[in-house]
């Protein structure tokens, strides 16, 4: 496969993420275009240069205009703060580059919208940084989903909780601006949204409760002086799917303890898939066909014979990690640009999921249910 | 302890778990009040006798009212099915004898509140059976929150899911019948409701989805002939406490593969509680304090430390089961009739679980939020 | 069924748990016979009336052998400290009692011998209190392996630890007594050498390391006293089965933070059982056959479809308890006496146990391997 | 940090494993050396063509005396099969280069010891690929016990289990060649008893019983020829530490269902340990301190306090897979190399397990316990 230059933008937790899956995929995905980490912007020279260094880009940049310019660059990741995602990847597509974003791409559906029509008709490839459905035990999932394993599904129980917000003292930060239109709902529960899409399909009805939980907090760290917060630390939806069954999703981001609570319950008439992030590498699945007196719950870990686990390791149960399922979105990534599968999640499909998010926004201001448009 | 006379009307699954129930709590608890099994009724004469026989009651009935008359009970024991539940025990009520009666106590608020205020006026004791939340290691749950232990609450989602009416060809039964005026919220979303109110307290609020899964069902038994279900298999509830957090609670009786998932996680800003009565020897307690590189969730498993454990057996880890938490359930009422403390769910209580679901059908329904009134 | 009429010797924790099955078992089994309850003694006057009043015993004694030699009583419990089973137990055959004697029987294998030979010479039903081997999930475990359904035996682990020794200042008790012969493996490996043997058959050969971890203990709690501990803390053995295969077994009472680790993991050519008294209503089992992309350990509920599960409750995932499984012994035990099935563990079965615990003691001592003789 | 030559002999799944971890290392530990890939080699020329292409090596060879001399290569990388690991090593310390080598080094004490010796004397830093006590969850568990945190240490309970060889119809392999001296033991047994050595320090005695389950096999798939087996499918040990304590070890390569068993149970005075790399990223603590209403084992999930992890990841529950602890591996021997603390295990260690091993293979055939010496 031939080589293909990449810039990042971005060097915080997901530009670190990223430039390490495009390090890698290459050594994993025998098959892959191969990446040549181009270049590395952020605003901060001194943290472009470190990342440049340490990940081994040829060049780094303060500019990231500089970076989407690039003339030896065909794919664009975007990793800095959301609310630059749409300038970054506008830019990015009108360059005629690849882009690779991070979620939520755009603080509402509308601007979502914009970026999604103006990939497609550049023809650019986009993908989203929705990983958690990479995981091969989930690929599982969805496949069973779609074989009728379970028979018709009958009800769909998810959540994303996690507690990096919990405390009353943690500070006011980026994640709270209101203008962004919503919190929790919005940095994981687009997650578990796009999960539930993943395995189900789409959500045509949303009845959303969101609930501010830490009212105001502090400025800055250890600062007394407090700022009122708009965004929700919890949402409770409701949803509908256009296959007919309905189900919950919960976005938390107070939920004291969890630290990975990204999950869900899906149920069918001839069998029921539980997953939870906390065990990436489990699937529990229950049968109704069989022997009475043997049913329950069957533990399935991830191995080989759930592609891609077989690329990082010929043996079973030795686990994937986090790192591991953003270099499985990247090969897929690449992989659509090389001609093959689009399997996204892409702009459209990072709108389809925004769409969600505003409408259950305006479910909660209005207290009713609403379809999803 | 004195001796007291007892007869339990109803030989079914509830009609043995109680009179087991009153059978054994003098030998489990040396303070209780000793039940005397005076006489049991069934309208079916052999169940009766059978009963009778096996329980060691000293008469049997056809009649349940020859029950009721009987000078030597003083506690009348109704686990026949939900429709005569009313009837019943307010002839109980008017022959002055203590009623137990099985969940549901009505198929609706208002003729919940007919036997709720008959029992007050007749200054009598009443006990329902919600028997999970008699469970020593739920009642340390709500001491823990009590206590303040968790801090400020945040957030509950509660679940009780079953399979036993998943298969679409279970047959028609009187649990599905619309007069009753709900399906498995009333049936099993009681008993996660109750549990709710016993760990937080009151509930001010409900949005509730309510969906028939199963649109029609035999009319009996591999009969082709099939009749429409009018009732919920599923209800799915947004909820506001008094107190001022929220939450979700589930209802579902087409659960496929879940036997007995009645369970919460309940969180706080100090820490946050998991349980499920799939393992109702274990409570799982995450707390903020301490040192953070040896957080995370404790399984606390049952003992003696957790009264009243240590009546059953003085050493940890050995187990209570189901029938033990019934025996609890009976303990506690013969405790409440000796003078002691009336820990209830009476049928005051009951009254309010009855009232949130009769709400949870209208806000399903209309599809607004609604309060409890 | 008849009334049969039933003695206890003992009002401790073992000699309430049997009252308490005595009490209950006709109740839940509906063939049984029907013990009454005659008499019950206990050295201590107040404890025996105490314990008469609480179970409904119609007499309580001081004397023992007035117990055994009352004519209205078939059935003696002996529920005293091991030291005294021999010759309680040689007393109430010698009687023509049946007899139900708390494990172990006797402190050495020559002594259970005598117990086992009087009562087969008396014709006498005998029954060991190796309760936890009545749970419906371990016969379902038991039948699999009979009927081949995990291909041949490979493999055994076992393990009984608990912590109730673990404090160093936990003082010296009549379980330290070296005239016993041996500390935890009689008092707990006797269990878990009991499940093996139901599990997989008679064991051939043993090689064992007993250790005594706690070199001195308090002469009583508080003191500065001490006293030398001459039996094992800690008894790991390596063992053979007589059908072939080979596995450990460890009994140990010092084990911090284990308070009912009773279990075992069992391997064979077609499929694998774990289990642990800590979730003692589950049985993992994997099968090799089927898809591998779905197999896994299927967590298996206890429910009706495992006998006499559904005597206890018609529901599944209800669950037994401890206490439960004591009815059940009691229940085989009467059904053993009215002519039925022997099932044991009866004293052949533990004089068979303690043949094991003596050759590991002796095996320690020799640091080599014993033949079970 | 300066550039480093490596050259990794082997391209099978060890091979890939460290070809993947040395391209991975300075990505994520920005303190790394860092690895230029020079060289590959593996007798299949196609196969080492391959590779270089995949993980970008600069040069391929079929001789790996070719790349031992190649002067840009300081660190050569030994993934080739067990027999041919000490010819390589010691050709590589004879060029002066550092050597990383695969598990187990060499086929008895007696060649490790040549290779350990032939390094010292060298003076070349040397790792082994024992990657499964470089996760951070486990360097949390020694730093534990090594700060007195549990007590004095009172037993342990290792593991190693997987059903790789279960399958009586697996064919005939290198592993299972007699010249080896062992089987089970050698290949998995070595990982655990590297990490009670890690966690607990060096053993003394042991007692083991070896088994081989499976007494003949195919030739080769399919083949109705079969090959009588000589060496252990599985073996049990019980084993004395120098420290005092005790317990036992199991290594077992038939255990059907497991995939990834490698575990222990630790037990203190003051609290407990329970581990499985089946869920890698979990270590549960036990303690007796606090309030015993409270008290249970406590599910301590990975995160950034538990350094490397934060180098992978910032936040908490987001998991390290397989291949992070092979990076893990790498980052601490380059930091060796680089002049820092040498964490091993090094070809010093490897001697010591394989001393154990060995001992184990006569302390079978004796029927006896046997030093280590």
């Amino acid at each position: 496969m031939r080589d293909i230059g990449v810039g990042v933008i971005g060097t915080g937790f997901m530009g670190k993420a990223h430039s390490f899956a495009y390090r890698a995929v290459a050594g994993i995905f025998p098959d892959s275009l191969r990446p040549v980490l181009q270049s590395v912007a952020d605003i901060n020279g001194e943290a472009a240069e470190q990342a440049a260094k340490q990940f081994g880009f040829r060049r780094w940049r303060t500019d990231w205009r500089a970076l989407v310019d690039d003339q030896d660059i065909e794919v664009v990741s975007i990793t800095a703060p959301n609310a630059v995602h749409r300038e970054m990847a506008l830019a990015a597509i009108a360059a005629g580059k690849h882009v690779h974003c991070e979620k939520p791409i755009a603080p509402n559906a509308d601007a979502a919208k914009d970026m999604m029509e103006a990939a497609e008709a550049a023809g650019v490839v986009t993908q989203v940084g929705y990983n958690y459905i990479k995981n091969p035990i989930l690929k599982l999932a969805r496949s069973m989903v779609a074989a009728g394993e379970l028979g018709e599904i009958t009800g769909f129980r998810g959540i994303h909780a996690e507690d990096y917000m919990a405390d009353p003292e943690a500070p006011y930060n980026w994640r709270l601006d209101a203008s962004g239109g919503a919190g929790a709902i919005a940095d994981i529960g687009s997650h578990i949204i796009g999960m539930a899409r993943f395995l189900l399909g789409p959500i045509s009805h949303v009845d959303a409760d969101l609930e501010t939980v830490v009212k105001s907090r502090p400025v800055r760290a250890g600062s007394s002086e407090r700022r009122a917060v708009e965004v929700d630390d919890i949402a409770r939806l409701a949803v509908r799917f256009e296959r007919g069954c309905r189900g919950t999703i919960e976005a938390n981001w107070v939920a004291t303890g969890r630290k990975m609570q990204l999950g869900f319950e899906l149920t069918g008439a001839k069998g029921s898939l539980v997953y939870t992030q906390e065990r990436l590498n489990e699937l529990l699945q229950y049968r109704t066909d069989g022997d009475p007196r043997h049913s329950g719950y069957t533990r399935i870990e991830a191995g080989p014979q759930h592609h891609p686990y077989g690329l990082f390791c010929v043996a079973p149960g030795h686990q994937l990690g986090f790192n591991d399922l953003k270099t499985i979105e990247v090969a897929e990534f690449l992989e659509a640009i090389a001609g093959g599968e689009r399997r996204g999640p892409d702009f459209r499909e990072a709108w389809e999921i925004q769409k969600i998010i505003d409408t259950a926004v305006r479910s909660s201001k209005s207290r009713t249910w609403q379809a999803i448009e």
